[in-house]
């Protein structure tokens, strides 16, 4: 399955999709074991993971519309996901001074250590599981990357 | 979101948690925009297109329990997916000789063409959308990527 171009040159757009589908399934074999581990080792899932990594990189707290903007990826109920922290008494929320019906969510002291123990967790499984990159390989993917996600932006119609 | 430092506090972790949030961006990216496309301008689906792609690969039809396995990424409900194809004269649904309760799902001759055209659409907009890379960064991150999914196999409990 190895190309050649010097023989058997292929359209370039062959290749691009190839590349594609590689992105899609490496992402996706990531992602599926990361949601597996996640319910199985400590009972929780990927998008209250991900709600809980927004609230602590924001300890003020965050309004519940901008926390949704941050979970397109997991796309999961943010308002049940808080409501459920909140009743386990990992999270809070308080009115925001002078608008009656906005809500700012944050973490409690005891929620912002039940993340750090994943999110210390979630690291060292990350760099085990893309542990056959050594460190020239992780700087040039990431520019590569870099360099692919900004030339994206264009989706114009055909 | 500082994690504690028990013992494994090393700068190469994080490079590879920001790289893997660089690789779920781009293609949680690529992917949000593809099945916006293949709704708005083609009324159809990300598990219908892979639907079609599998048995297009198959033109000699494949078992339903072999397509569902074809189908962890976009994870539809083929069934019900292979269903409407067959309702709108694009699939057909044939009995397996000698075992009276399996099916193999294939194409008709209008499936394999509107699955040509529908697949060529999609090579030349994910050519675009790639289109920031030269031909040796397609070949450069092909390599590494394939470097990355080859150390990911193992999944061992901590």
């Amino acid at each position: 399955m190895k190309p050649c171009p010097t023989e058997r040159p292929e359209p370039q757009s062959k290749e691009r999709l190839r590349l594609w589908l590689k992105l899609l399934t490496l992402t996706t074999a990531i992602e599926t074991d990361l949601r597996r581990k996640l319910r199985e080792e400590h009972d929780t899932t990927l998008p209250r993971f991900d709600v809980m990594a927004a609230l602590a990189r924001h300890p003020e707290g965050l309004k519940m519309s901008a926390l949704s903007g941050y979970l397109k990826v997991s796309n999961g109920n943010v308002t049940g996901i808080v409501d459920r922290l909140t009743a386990e008494g990992l999270a809070l929320r308080v009115a925001v001074p002078g608008d009656r019906r906005a809500q700012i969510a944050r973490l409690t002291g005891q929620g912002q250590a039940a993340f750090a123990a994943l999110a210390a967790e979630h690291e060292a499984w990350i760099d085990r599981r893309l542990g056959a990159l050594s460190p020239a390989d992780v700087q040039a993917l990431g520019a590569l990357l870099d360099r692919a996600r900004a030339g994206g932006g264009s989706d114009e119609p055909d």
